[in-house]
Formats: C-alpha cells, structure tokens, sequence
C-alpha cells in the first residue's frame, strides 16, 4: 500500500486491524470516484482564485485529474487496494505527476469534505434516475391503461368485490410512480447542497470560494455550516433511500398482484418467457423469477436504509462508524435502480388473458352497484344495502361487467379514468 | 355493541375473535374522530349537489354532524367500545337523530375511504405541525448563534480536533432543523391529495362532486384513482413518520451532545432543573432524564414507521393487514412531536460553562490552522502538515481559541458565519 | 401526584416537562405491578435474612403486600397517574400503612432493580405462555395431520409444482411451531437469572441474600453481576420477542396460505364464518379478516423489536432512554401471544374443499415422479429430465394423486410423514 | 456460461434481465460451495446405498468431489460467471469427468436442497465461531477482572454516580460474552437438522437414506418435513443473526464506554496505537478508529437481518425473493465475525489511567454507601435517604473509593465479585 496519509513513524501496523479499517473501503470508492475527480477540480479552482495555488499549478492539476478519470474509465488505472482510499490515491498521483502541486491540493480541505462532496453527487444523479425510471414506468402505464379495457375483477381482502379493469389497475400504479417521481425530485432539490469546503466539520482558516466551488458543482445551493455538513452524513442518504423504498414499496405490490395474477389459478396474466425461468429437478416448471426478485427488491433497500439509521446514534462531528453507511448507500440505491429499470418493459409487455378474467367475475361482485342504484332512487343507502346483501346472488341479473365500468362514473371510476389529468402531471414534472 | 353494519343474522359471533378483531380501534378513532366528521360533511355537501340527499336533509346532517363535533369535544359523547368504530358511531348517530337521512350518508362511500380521508387530513395537521416545530427550533437555534460565541472544543471521533464555538455549533443544528421544517413541507405538499369518493378503491356508480370535497377539504389535489387511493394507504405515513424522523435525527445527535456536555467529565452545559430528576436510591443524583428521553424519541417514530413497513408486502387492493398501521401512526408521530415541542425553550435556556470550555482547548489544537497558515505562505500542504504533526504540542505558541475562530474564514466558519442566509432560508419556508 | 422519592424542595416542576418524563409509564405499570409485589415480597424476605428488618415488620410487610395484589386484583386499588410509578406506590402504601416499615423497604435495591425483576418474572410467564402456544398449535397440526389426507398441488414460485397433500402442509407446520416451542424454551431457560439485588448497577453495601431471592422467586440461576444486570435490560427482552417473532414468522406464512387458499380463485379453504366480516359498502362480502391480521401480527412484534434495538447504542450504566422498552415489550408481547392463541381453534375448524384441490393438480406435476422413476431405472437424472420436460403434457399417464403420494417414500414424503417421530419431539419439550 | 440446467430451446434470453435474476450470486456460492461439495458426497453415498448409483460409480464421484474441492481450495478451479450457480457447477464438473455418473449425481434432489444443506453447514461452522469468539472475550474479561480493581466511576444517566471499579467493569461484560456464547451454543442447536433430502419441498418418490446423510454430515436430528424445510429457509438465518447480534450489542456498549473512556475528557483509557489511526487534514489526531467500528458493527448486522426479515412475508413453498437472504446472511455473519475477533486482545491490551480515575470520583458518590450504613443501623431507608441528600457533598469524610468497594458486600459487588462462579459457568460451556 502507498504510504498512509497520516501514519506516524513509531506506530506498527498490525495486519489483521488494518483489515478490519479498511474493509472494502477502496473498492467501493469506485463507484464515486470520478465524482471525487470532478469535485477535486472544483476544489483546485476554487484555491486558485484565493491565491493558494498557482494559476499554472491548477492548470496542471485539472489535466492530470482528467487524466486520472480517463485512465480510470479506461481500466489503465485501477483502484485497488495498494490504496487506502480513492481520496489518498488522487493526492498521491497528482503528487506523483506533479510534484509539489500535487502535495498542494488537499490544502483546506479534508477527506470527509471529500468524502461528503462525492456522496451528494452522487446521489443528486442517482436520484435523478430515479425520477427517471418512475417517470418511464409511469408512462409505460398510462400508455397501457389508455389501450381498450378488459374487465378485471377489483379485489378487497382478496376476495372478490366489485368489478374492475386493466384500465384502472395501470392508471392507478401510473399514479403512484408518478407520486414516486415527484418525491425523487423534491429529495434531490432537498439535498442539492454543496459542502465542500467544509473540512473536517469546523470550517478552515482560509477564505475558500466555496460559491464558485457551488456554482462549479452544479448545486443549487452552499451547505453553509461545517457542522451541519458532518450532520447530514446519513441524514441525505437515509433521505434518499426513502425516496427510493417509496418507488418499491409501490413496485412490490405490483409484483404481487403479478405473482398471484401469473398462477393458474387466477391465470389473468401471461408474462415473455425472458421473465421466467426453469427447475433444475421439476421437468415442467417455468417460474416468474423476475416478478419475484421484483418484489424482493425492497428488501434489500430497506436493508441499507436500516444499516444507515442504525449508525446514527451519535453525538455530532464526524466519527468513523459513518463509514459502513457509503456500502449501505451504494448497494441499495444500485440495486434498487436496477430492478425499476427492468419494469417499463415488463409492463410493456404482459399480456392479459380475457378469458380466465371475465370468468372470475361472478354475479355478487354487481351487489354493490345495485345497492348504490336504489339509492339513488331514494332509498335510503342502508336499507339499500341489507336488500343487496339478501339478494347477492341474484345481483347480476342485466348486468355486465361493460356496463358495471360504463356506469362507474365517480371521478377515477371505470368511466371516468382521468388519464389527462394523470399525462398532465407527469409532463410536469421536471426532466 | 351497537349493530354491526355488515352483520349477517345467521352468523354467531366469538368474543375472543371479537377483540382480536377489534384491537383498541375504537379508541384510537378518537384521534381522528373530528377529522372524519369534517370529511362526512364535505361528503353530504357532495351528496347534495348530485341529488342523492335533500337540500333539507345535507343541512340536518350537517347540523347533527356539528353538534356530535361539539359534544365529541366537550365529552358529552364518548366514542368507547359500544361501537365497532368511529366510521360506524357517525352514521350510528345520524340515524339515530335524523332517521332515513342518516341511512342515506354512507351512499357511495366506504369506511375505508373515511379512513384514508380522516387519516389524509390528520397527517397534514401533524406535518404541519412538524414544520412549525422545526421551524420554532431553527428561530432558537438562530438567536442563540446570535448571541457572543463561546469558544467550544470542535471534536472528530469524540477526540479534541479543532477550536470551534457555541455559535457554530447552534448555527448547525439551526441548519439542520431548516432542512427538516423543508422537508415537512415538502412531504405535506406530496401527500396533499383528496381520497375522498374512491370508495372500496373501485369508484361508485355515482358522479360524485370530488372537486367540491377537493376544494371544500382544502386538499390541493385530487388523488385521481381509487386502486392508488388504497395503494396509498401506509405509504404516505411511511413518508409522515421518514420527514418525523429526519427531525428526530438531528434532534438525537443535539441530544447526544448536551448528554455528553452535561456529564461531570465535559462539564459544558449545565441544564435548567425541571430539566433533571432525582435517583430513588441515591441521594446525590441529579439526571438530565428529558435529553435522554429526547434522545430516545427516534425509536418511538422508528417502530411506528417499522410497523407499517412490515404490513406492505402485499398485492393492490384493502386488506385486514392495513389496520394496524393506524395505530402506529398515530403513537410515532403524537410522540415525535412532543419532544421536538419541547426543544425551543430548551435550547433557549441552557447555560454554557465558559471555564469548562477554555479549559479543555488544547494547544495541539491549534496544529491544523499552523498547518494551513504554512500552505497559503506556499508551503505545499502535504509538507506543512508533516511539520505540524510533528511540533504538535507547541501549535498554541502565540494562539489563543479567539484568534483561531476570527481567522476561521471559510463560509460557515468561525469568522463567518451566514447567520443572516440561514435567517432568509428560515423566513423563506411556507407558514 | 404522592411526592416525588427523589424531589428536592426548591426545584419547581413544569407541568409539560413531567408530561413528557412519565409518559403512560404508570399505566404500562399496570402490566407487571403483581409480579412488583411478588418480588418486593421476596425483597423483604432478604432484609429480614440479614437484619434489616425486624422479624415482625417482615410479616407485616407481606401481609400488606398480600393485601396490596389482592385489593389490585379486585380493583379496590387503582394504579393511575396519582403515582409516579408502580414502584413508587408500592412504597407509598406501605408507608401509609406501616409507617417506618414501609419506610425501610427500599433499603439495598433501586427502581431499575424492580423494574429489571418485575420485567424479567413477566418475561419468564411470557415466554412460558408462548411456548404453551406453540405446543398447542403443533399438536393441532398433528392432529390434522392424521387425519386421512387429500391431495393438494404443491406449489414453488406460487406455480403448481408437484403434487402434495393437506398431511404433508399440517405436518410442516406442526414441525415449525415444535421449533418454535423449543426456541420459547430456551429463550426462557437463557433470561432465568435474578437480577434483585443488582440495585443501581453497582451492588450495596449489604450482605443482601441474593442466593434466597433466586430462589423464593424461582429463578434457575443468579444474575452475578450488577454491571451486567443493568445490560441485560434491553438484551432480554430482545431475545423474548426474537422467541415470539420466530413463531409469529410461521404464523405469517400460515396465514399467507389461507389467505390464498380461501380466495375465490384458489377456493381450497373455507373458513369458520366466525373468522370473517361484512363490508360496509359491499353487500356482497365477507372477508377472512382473522387471517389477515394474524398474518399482519409479525408487524407489531417486529416494531416493539425494533424501537428496543433502537434505543440500545448506549455506553454501560442505566440511562432513562431505556424506559420507553417497557412500552414496546408490553404490547409487542402482548399482541403477538394474543395472535397465536387464536390458531389451534382456527386450525382444528378449517374445512378444505377437495373437489377444488382436486381439480387444480394438472398433469404436468406429475412430471417430477416421472423423471425420477426412469432415473430409478438406470436413465441419468439428467437425461430423465430433458426427457420428463419435452413429454410434461403426458406425464399424467395412469398416474393420480394418491398414486403419487403413496410413492413419495423419501422420509417426510407422503408416503412416510413422520409423525410419530414429531409427536415424540413435541412429548419430548418440557412442559 | 455453461447450459442452463433447465433452459428449453425455444426462450431466448434477454441479457440485462439474466443479469438481474443472477446478481453475483455465483460469486456468493464461492462462500459455501466446500459445504455443497461435502452435503454432495453424502447425496451420492445415499444414492449409492438405496442402488441410484452403483458402488463404483459412487466412489468415483466421491473422488472426483475430493479432488474440485481441493482444485477450489488451490485456485485451480475458479467459481465465477461461466457457471449459474455453485450447484450447476458441481454437476457439470462431474458431467465432465465422469459422463453419466455426473448426470445422475441431481437425482433425488434440487438446488433449493442443496442451498438449504450448505446454508446449514455454513450456518452452523459460523454459530460455532461465535461461541468461540464470546468464550474468548468472556475469558479475556475475566482475567483483567482478577487482576487487581482499581476504582472507576459509576455511572446512571452519565452522571457520576457511586464508586465502581475496573474489576466489576470486566465481570459485567463477562457475564454478558458468556450469555452470548450460550445463546450461539442454542442456537446452533437449535438449527442442528439436516434438510438434505427434501428435495424441492414435497419429498420425491426415491426412499433417499436421510438417515445415513443425517448422521454423515454430523447433524443431530433429521428435519422431518420437506414443507418446513423450506418454511425454515430465512427463519434459521434470522436466528443465527439474532445470535451474532446478542453479542455485538454487548460489544456496541463495550465500544460505546472505551468511546467515551478515551476521550480527553474522561481520559480513563489508552488504548494499543494500532488501534488508532490519524487525520488527513489534522496533523494532531490519533484517533480510535477500530472502537468505533466495533461500535458500528451492530448496524451491518442488524441491516442483514432486517433484508432477511424483509424477505418472508410469504405463502409457504420456495420463492426466489429468498435468493436475497444469501448475500445478506454471508456479509452479516462474516463482518459480526470479524469484529468480535479483535476484542479479546484489545481487552487484554487496553491500559487504565488511575490517576484520571481517582480524580473522577468524588464526594457526593459516597451518598449511597451513607445512606445504606444508616438504614443499617435502624434509620428507615426514606429518611437516610433524604438526610444523606441534605449533606451530599460531606459524603466523602472519612472515606475512600477502597473502602466503598470493600464494603460493597452484595453479591456481585465490589467485594464478591462472583469471579469463580463466572469461570464456572464459562467452563461449562460446550465446545
């Protein structure tokens, strides 16, 4: 390993702590280290227009770093455990490249400055696609709910109680992510704070241009408090897992209502043969794999959220059980991302089988609009109610499910699906 | 109990069964009991103006509406275990003074949307609620930054690491408590959607007025479709409890300060006495119970979000399974918000101990800001900071932590504070 | 309010402030103030022992503790918010009654000491109750199990897999709860340490007969020391509703397939119509609501798990924080045996619909007997497969359930269910 | 990668959907595929004895087995992307070498069993590791307590409380690693059954010899019922992990006091120098990185259980949602592991600062031992208490932290610090 930044030259190293500190800790920095190239850029202009380092040195310094980001992208620099950290192998190739400039560039600030500048980077893009994978999953079904409706039987308790519609069921899950897609981008206006130049919590005695740093970022704002900036370690990220659980709390029950759809014995719904999978012992089997994992996906972000929160029972400043929140963070939010990524398609592509649907609508499921029709005539709807429920079984009598929706005319009704209103949201909300 | 709406002559009913069904609900209907009133006049309003009840009949209904409002308020009437919920003693008591109208007010709507719309305007009181907390905490917070800074140790791994201050320190978690009053706001403005006339979650028969009961609530919104209107059910108090929480996490770490600030040991607060409690054991003992108690709030809205969490993995549509989320709601956020009420005036009263403070400032640290110096007198920083780690003890040669804050001039430093943007950022959140 | 044990005369007290201290905490005394009494009794027992009171103030002693439990029982005396705690009002009484005897019975031990032991006697009947459950379901199960079985499809992925049968489901779950009860066993053999005589934490300066108290109170064991006593709040508990939490995961699963079982596409299942209700809109319904809430069930005892887990990350030494356990514990106990206390009447009155059952195994499911019937003969296992899967159409060939399950011999199969061997298991746990 | 077991030739695959469904799972097989390999030996002796497999045959597979265990451990054969899984693996190596042999090695069972019989291996290696670690920090904790006390403060609510000692310090967290390792010695128990032969869940029509596997792999009992076997996937992780967790509480309350113990402020504790690591930015630093960790540790497991827990609301037979439990229960229990490895050294290598110590306790901690001796001598114990209240701060005349612990006479205390039995009970802890 290259030396450590702050190793004192009477200290042994014993092996088996050293892996315990470290962990997998410069592995991971991977996944943001280009963030931490781009906000190390910010970081040397901003000391070059206070005077700390030269106009040449930062020039210097801003081609090696997109050196650096090159080779890494590339794979001709890796990231591995000759290093402590991401932070530490920046400093030491840019010392390695440029001499004394690269010994300059940790000037005034620390490795949580670092630490804290690529995380929120991080998380402003992947909340980013959050609200762009809910945006798509919204469209994908109101697309679906706008082609002609089946009848679909409406469920409550799991028991059958009214009639209902592939219609209704897309325009409802296009609301929820629609709702998803706002609060990913109401969390990323929330955390789009620049804390850069923060230090290690305290602030430092130099005058950093932490407004060009901001403005160089992107961020639209400065995270004025250095002690703030140590705080909301955790606090964003948990913030933006919530976001996240909130878009798979609602994929969840999507898959659950296929996973029961999918069985033979409700049978309403036929998945691509790309979603599902065999039996290594059970020669007949094909298994919806996909809507499983699907489902299962919240768990693992909830995961994540639940290591975070677990760690924050602590006094302010930085301590170093912060650490095991950025694993948390990165494997959550990837995960997640990658299952709401998979969902536009599957949507796109699943079929309903009319048949097996128009079957398991029975005569009791009209009771309910029969009562609601006498009371419209004037009966009271309690009195109303105790004549359906006498005479459910005969409910059905002239009634179909076309005109069980085609009389459902309560705003979001079968006959009122308001899918305009829903397009009009989801076109407003911001790219 | 009074009559069971749904009850079927020929069914026997168990009392074990009975209460396991039943849980407390009753009682925790209380809790919204006025809200769910609300919700039925803006329903009857409804009725009115599609012709399901009498012009004659909505003004009955909307008087004995009030009057249960008042004699719910002034203990007259007791919602206790005679009924088998709120929803039922409602429409149990407007038949009871109003005959066939009160039969009529349950036309088109379903205990379930009474739950959804009650719950709805409930949890938007409590965000509220939950903003003006955050927001009376930042004011404290401000005021106290305010006042002449007090030099206070800075700590990184509970260790001595750098001169900080009691203005810093209140700057941040006034920072902090800015963000959480946003992100009520935020969530309150989310989940501002009415429910209302969705029914079991597959609409009614019926043109309902959403838009009147949409205006008539104050709602900003309409939620569009019935199955999200059920879908919505635990999510947006998963989201009620998350903004809660993020509160509460500031509000756990500042209690982990004034726990440790206030031992014998740090010395640095001291806290009113009501504050404090006595041993039953030990005479000499004076406990600050209520920061710990503080500090143990996050739980309390932890287990109420765990629970509702837990009941979610379940396919689209009202099941049994929802009721429990209810209660938790109703225990994590009522107990949330009465710790945060408390903090204002806590923060506005606790004394700092300036010897204390001055005392534990040590020279080494003082080592950081030499360092620093070094770098902006072109020094490269690597360089600088191997110097000063070295000659660490005798960093506070010709400092004092007075010096140390003024030339702490990075923004949000000791030297600058941005008192006056966190002021406009708190006066710029919504009342 | 009684005066407060610890209150100093010139402290006022703010009425919001106590609010927030005591919470319902009096109330939640309710739950354990008998086994208070009892312990109280045995700690009397102890002073008497070494002196501290006198032969005849311990007879009055109990017999006014005697009378205490008895006038609680009977209601004649009321714990409510006229006392600060329990504990507090066991003292007061005696004192009102006996004067300096009363006085001297908080000689030696503390309110953490009481509550550790009342807690721990609670959890020992709880945990005791729970394994009572357990048994009581396994046995039911096994009961069913017995019973001549009928094919049921056997299901993985939620897709009809194999055939199975209502014995082999019974028996499953019968050796789950086993597990369960075994769990509920050890976890009360684990937590059977007395912690009376611990006193703040840090022992007294008595000759206390801690060996008589562990032994008056029935504890296998003593809790040696003080340090861990107060370590173990918190701990035990954990572990109790981890006992309880086991079963109620069982319970989860159970219900989850009656829940499917008893929908109307799946119809395996009728349930005692005492288990389900009426809609209030629906005319048509009646829903399987016991089912959903047992399911639901794991929710509350995970939350009171959760909020004790959270409160935990504490140095050593009682810290007030530990209060709010109380609470959880109560309800999360409470509920969770509730729930389970349901199951063996629901279990023993199902009725399984074989006619549906019947019709839902398809040919295809027979495919796995197949494949291993020709691996039997010589075939490759792998080969057989590729062969049973391009044939899986045709493997219903003169094959029926009964046939397939009478050949299922691998131990625990159809054909070899095992009860014996799991009824001897359950004979086998201590009562 | 190799075939699809059980892919049919009509289906294509979509590549970023097959990514999702494997994850890095295979890489994850690499943790447990040495107990695949064992619990596959024992599948082909079974076979061999009821006649699948011919003796020859048998001791092929057993060699061929021997020898991919030995090529895994030495590097020569590589678990990774070119297989689905470790299971596929194992069989296609074995088609490989040995033909038919290979292809009839899956007779009888399917993956879900070979999962379920490594996880138990696994499981059950790890549980034993844990005893192992708490019997060695119970037996460090126990020799530092046996060497000569010197006084600490006690703490409630961090407030100084009465004296205590570093010998009850040690006999505390003793106790508290010897409960653990009980509890891992149940758990392991507890889970000691072989599910080897329960195929995918309902058995297979093959009388497979469970009992020779049972007792080959060195399992205490036969778990019965192939429906529990599956019910019981994820319900023994989580109990593992409940387990591991036990003991990482004691060891996050351990962590939390030397936190609070190194600080400057209580500067109670020095600890090893590997066991700090310095600062980036100040030059200052050593701070004690490895205890908060140690502290942290908790919260990686906590977050596996948690993913687990969040995984099993399901209806019973296997769901892929499971496959998440894998990664979850490898990266808990590994990382728990690891942790509590470091502890018995740092125990018997942390050095106490008496002089810090001494200066710590003052006066007003006597109050209690006054208190006491007063109720002693025949004052009733509400009216010492209240005397010695008065005069708390003349507590200490006459006395010393010495004589405090020498007379702290209690069981448990200061002077019976119930070492012997300690060693006792640890000694009787299984292997």
């Amino acid at each position: 390993m290259t030396d450590l930044l702050w190793q004192k030259p009477d200290v042994q190293v014993d092996a088996r702590i050293m892996r315990f500190l470290a962990g997998n800790d410069v592995l991971l920095d991977r996944e943001f280290f280009l963030h931490d190239i781009t906000a190390s850029k910010a970081h040397v202009e901003g000391l070059a227009r206070i005077g700390i380092v030269a106009a040449g040195e930062a020039a210097s310094l801003a081609r090696e770093l997109d050196a650096l980001a090159e080779d890494f992208r590339s794979g001709t620099f890796v990231l591995d455990e000759r290093y402590e950290d991401g932070h530490s192998a920046i400093e030491a190739r840019l010392t390695e490249r440029l001499g004394d400039a690269g010994r300059r560039v940790h000037t005034g600030r620390s490795r949580n400055d670092q630490i804290l500048v690529a995380t929120r980077l991080w998380l402003k893009e992947k909340l980013s696609a959050l609200a762009t994978h809910c945006r798509a999953i919204a469209a994908a079904c109101l697309d679906r709910a706008a082609q002609p409706a089946l009848p679909l039987p409406g469920y409550t308790h799991l028991q059958r109680a009214v009639v209902s519609s592939t219609a209704m069921w897309f325009a409802g899950f296009a609301e929820g992510f629609i709702d998803d897609a706002l609060r990913a981008q109401q969390t990323l206006a929330w955390i789009d704070a620049n804390p850069l130049g923060t230090a290690a919590g305290y602030g430092v005695n130099l005058p950093l241009d932490r407004a060009h740093t901001t403005q160089a970022l992107g961020f639209s704002r400065m995270q004025a408090s250095p002690i703030y900036a140590q705080l909301s370690r955790g606090k964003f990220e948990l913030a933006a897992l919530e976001a996240l659980a909130s878009a798979l709390l609602d994929l969840r029950r999507m898959a659950w209502d296929l996973s029961l759809f999918t069985t033979a014995e409700f049978g309403f719904v036929s998945l691509p043969p790309e979603y599902t999978t065999g039996s290594s012992i059970m020669p007949n089997k094909r298994n919806p794999d996909v809507v499983e994992l699907l489902r299962a996906s919240y768990a693992t972000v909830a995961a994540a959220r639940c290591e975070i929160e677990q760690l924050l029972s602590l006094p302010s400043g930085y301590q170093r059980d912060l650490q095991f929140s950025k694993g948390s963070m990165f494997h959550g939010m990837t995960h997640g991302l990658a299952a709401l990524e998979l969902v536009p398609d599957l949507i796109g592509r699943l079929r309903w089988n009319e048949p097996a649907m128009r079957a398991a609508i029975e005569p009791a499921m009209y009771a309910t609009d029969v009562a609601i029709e006498q009371a419209a005539q004037g009966v009271p709807f309690r009195d109303a109610y105790r004549a359906a429920a006498a005479a459910a079984a005969a409910a059905g009598e002239g009634r179909t499910p076309e005109r069980s929706l085609a009389e459902r005319v309560s705003p979001g009704g079968g006959a009122d699906l308001r899918l305009a209103e829903l397009a009009a949201r989801l076109r407003a909300l911001p790219d």
